[in-house]
């Protein structure tokens, strides 16, 4: 397989942690998002969309974090990253869908280009509305976590999950851009508690062949 | 079942959608989110994220409209929303997500009232920003459907997927700002097919019994 990724993508960070909770090797192709790599045609011929991350397994050339991790369970169920059951499935991926649809969007590069240069927001005014996202969006995720008895070492049970491979890149970012996180101490317990994993370690930005400081 | 909706709520709309498909009867609880019922201590017992869609079903109590979907696939499997094959499952799903990452979470409610509220956006900008993210976002998904020879009479084949349930409501919203759907023929082909089926027509906002003009 093929991971075409950016060190930087938190939805490419997703994939890695999924490739490498299952074991499975894959040629890493670097997309240099901030020098606009993914923009160009050659990279428009591997992915519509023109986003990292983009899996290819043989014929099949898959868009979408989500989609690719997804894939990688029915295609590879061990070890699975969804529980058993329909509603404890339904809970793992809404908590990732959480970050996905309510927090990532909001923050991502092309989001930001367009605050700064379409709609002239300040720097100040621009990193108010990354932690306003990051931190109303994890303050649900922290809430879902702390009353639910289903959640262990891990957001669900002591194995991790979906919903484990996208939280952790999005602290990742909260961690970047400042964000307070001294409200979220579910949050960040389970985030140490993967970090100690190596399929995590490995797959941080700071592991990737293309990383930059 | 219960499900937690509002009228103009595109997320719920999806699930509206699927559940019509799937012939699954529901009881169908407004929740008034111009009003700010959500944010209310009443519905904040039903949903940890004070968000709608939440599908109540025993004592299952599920969020995030992708994930309910998905629920109500492996609950009730027939008439199924997901192809057979994981290549084709993860092109359904990765054309929902092209939706329900890249373009609705942009132009919800809360966003909206931020850039006006916090960001002292004014009227022109704010629509120009919503239609920028529609216009771009589905153009993206224009391009997948036309390319792709398992476009059929809807997103994936011929008969109504998730990724129908996803695309429907993001067209109200596009028609709703008067973006411009001239430049997606394929798209528009798609949403026709969609709106001559009954589960489509009957889960519009119009014919949800908490509708307003």
């Amino acid at each position: 397989m093929e991971l075409y990724s950016y060190f930087r993508s938190s939805a490419a960070f997703r994939v890695r942690i999924a490739l490498a909770l299952k074991g499975l090797p894959y040629d890493l192709q670097p997309v240099h998002l901030a020098r606009n790599e993914h923009l160009g045609d050659t990279y428009g011929r591997v992915s519509a969309a023109r986003l990292v991350p983009q899996l290819v397994d043989g014929e099949a050339s898959l868009s979408q974090s989500l989609a690719i991790i997804e894939y990688l369970e029915e295609t590879h169920p061990e070890p699975p990253l969804l529980p058993g059951s329909a509603a404890d499935r339904a809970r793992v991926r809404s908590l990732a869908l959480d970050v996905a649809c309510e927090i990532h969007p909001l923050n991502n590069l092309r989001v930001l280009r367009y605050l700064v240069r379409e709609m002239k927001v300040g720097e100040e005014a621009k990193n108010a509305w990354y932690r306003h996202w990051v931190e109303e969006g994890l303050a649900v995720v922290e809430r879902r976590l702390a009353e639910d008895p289903r959640t262990g070492r891990y957001c669900h049970g002591d194995t991790p999950t979906l919903a484990d491979c996208v939280l952790v890149p999005q602290i990742f970012n909260a961690q970047r851009f400042d964000c307070r996180t001294d409200a979220m101490p579910t949050v960040m317990r389970v985030f140490d508690a993967c970090m100690a994993l190596p399929a995590f370690e490995r797959s941080q930005p700071s592991a990737c062949p293309d990383f930059e400081p």
